[in-house]
């Protein structure tokens, strides 16, 4: 039999009434002939209600324990889903990370899986064409034989890997929308689904900002070529409506020079005014932030007229905004700036295509286009497959609805 | 170092108050040189949440679903304790029950324990003097590696199991009462905690009625001669107070005739009039009555004037009264009884001591004192250490206060 793994998160098994409702999506692969593992969330609010009791225990608390807390939500939706599963007359079993096993690093609250042993679910699959609800989010860090969490989100991870594992004919990631769209239609309501986005294209746009997939999940699903749909939990489970898959490049036929525009409202920006233009000055500041585990993004140098000092621009992520600055300031006698700006009302937008590798100046039009709007620049990077601005948090809705008209993205 | 088992049941560990409250227990001990191993249970409701959602699901549900999703309850309190503790300077760390393990049959919903591996603990008390959190009322199934809960009250089981495993010096059961009383102090005021009582009285107080532990814990503490000492988890943890040591008869000093007056009102009596008077005829009334598990406690047989038929009656536990009739009305063919009577406004009232079995008559005091009150007395059973009396529901506080007094059990 063919293997599928669905995967469905917290807001789609937020109370018994969704969770049947996932029973009955769950139901009509096992009748179109499928052996499935549905990988589930802990029910919503549930991972935050166990969050906020192990900040109740201690500010400060072990994240083994913290791991062994939280991962119980996921335990319960599995166990939950089996029984009404069971109850609609499809054999079903709950599974643990540990029970299988998920095997993962030791990074407690952020672990990485090392391998999944799908041989107990396969046997389960053969003997019984029994359905594996398998716990999302968690695996087991063998040498201690302690539970371990990945971190937020997750689940899209379990899911992706354990396709892999099972050599899935594809991984199903039922969420709250039908699929990847060309940008936020919040914002641009002229904003289309894509049918089809290739792997590389979709971790561009994890990374910079489109919260639809976790980036860790997307870097799985091309490293072992796990073909991944996003579609939504909320279509009539009788009567499902497309998502979007996401594929190797050469699967996509009708190749768009740009794919998508995102956004991202996590930047900071910092400026080191008249800084030494002496070599080894560029070490002395972003070596201390990478050993603070500060990751910096886009930076610019500029010349200053004197040719003997430089003003230097980056950003780093908005939660590490505060952390960089007072490393910075510490910093100062040793760097030898001048003084020190920051800016934390700025946002990356990017356009994303990997029709840009054979198109030369897709960029330049984008440049050309904000300009004519009034939209002033503050830092620009680009990679083959897409660039990205930083502009002033204001103009967010005009760059984004400029760039997605620009490049004919928008919907008849 | 010696070793302590600590037990925290429902109550005790209901909010992150209570649960700091628990660590300060812990605490002293540790202090007063113990290794010490703590069970918990679920946070006080959340057992009862976890019960709902699986009803919600399917009446009907698979019980090894159930358990992994009711186990999860005791595995977030061990957590949480865990890093209290840690946040007060003890060493600690959360264990589930497979982890540990703690193996148990396949009966998933009231699986008993078959074993306690106590040497991963015993390696981190010698290693680090670290405290064992344990999850309580759960243990994994080895055969098929699932998670196997005790069912309710099992808490107390798993502390008294894992403090034979661990050749503790003694098993503290925390509660909401400061012990074990001479009777409900609801009912008489004048009750008195008992400072110890023999594992043969208490396996008779708690079969008979009192709830303040487990029946199968008593029965392990016996078995394996854990030292148990009931006490309350409400007292101030710097300041203890004295609880009920359950421990070998030999132990007590100044052995009572009677220790302690039980009641139940989990009991329904059936009588079956006019059965025939013929060899067989008991078989054909209790052996599908054990066939369908349903426990047949007193029995009284009547001969009636005739000679060739006979009057019957029994108890069954409440919950299996209606199940019990019904099947016995279908037997009626076959048994061959004229009419079938029922009472479900009925209590078991008990004395037990093991003094009875050097003195002579102490039941007939009770008789006659409840018929000096004119309290009419059903059905009587009496065993080496106990006698228990049926009556009506009624007189069951006078009853008991009456009993009390008698054996000279009143406060001064």
């Amino acid at each position: 039999m063919p293997r599928l793994v669905m995967k469905f998160g917290g807001t789609s098994v937020a109370d018994l009434d969704r969770i049947r409702n996932v029973a009955r999506h769950v139901e009509r692969e096992v009748k179109a002939g499928y052996d499935v593992a549905v990988v589930v969330s802990a029910m919503a609010g549930k991972t935050n209600e166990l969050v906020a009791w192990c900040r109740e225990a201690s500010m400060i608390h072990d994240a083994r324990e913290y791991d062994a807390v939280v991962a119980s939500g996921e335990q319960v939706t599995a166990g939950l889903l089996a029984i009404v599963l069971q109850s609609i007359g499809i054999p079903a079993r709950s599974w643990q990370g540990w029970q299988i096993p998920i095997e993962t690093s030791g990074a407690h609250g952020s672990a990485r899986i090392l391998g999944i042993d799908g041989s107990k679910i396969s046997a389960h699959f053969e003997e019984r064409r029994e359905v594996a609800v398998v716990a999302g989010f968690q695996g087991v860090h063998a040498p201690t034989g302690r539970i371990a969490t990945l971190g937020r989100g997750g689940s899209d991870t379990s899911a992706v890997a354990l396709a892999a594992a099972l050599e899935a004919e594809r991984c199903d990631i039922y969420t709250d929308v039908d699929g990847v769209y060309t940008t936020d239609p919040r914002i641009v309501s002229k904003a289309k689904r894509l049918d089809k986005v290739s792997y590389e294209e979709m971790l561009e746009m994890a990374s910079l900002g489109a919260k639809v997939l976790q980036v860790r999940s997307v870097e799985l699903a091309m490293l072992y070529g796990v073909k991944t749909y996003v579609r939504s939990s909320f279509d009539d489970p009788t009567d499902p409506k497309p998502g979007t898959l996401i594929c190797d490049e050469e699967d996509i036929v009708e190749q768009q020079t740009v794919t998508g525009i995102a956004y991202s409202k996590d930047e900071a920006q910092i400026t080191l005014r008249r800084v030494a233009d002496t070599p080894g000055v560029a070490a002395s500041i972003f070596v201390p932030l990478a050993d603070a585990a500060i990751n910096v993004d886009m930076i610019i140098q500029v010349v200053s007229r004197d040719h003997a000092t430089t003003d230097i621009t980056f950003t780093v992520p908005a939660g590490d905004y505060a952390r960089a600055r007072t490393l910075l300031e510490e910093l100062q006698p040793k760097i030898g700036y001048e003084s020190l700006e920051g800016a934390t009302d700025v946002v990356k937008v990017s356009a994303i295509g990997v029709g840009m590798r054979s198109h030369a100046g897709v960029a330049a039009k984008a440049f050309k286009a904000l300009a004519d709007k009034g939209v002033n620049i503050r830092a620009i990077t680009t990679s083959e497959i897409k660039f990205s601005m930083l502009i002033d948090a204001a103009y967010t809705e005009l760059a984004v609805r400029t760039l997605h008209s620009l490049y004919g993205l928008d919907a008849a």
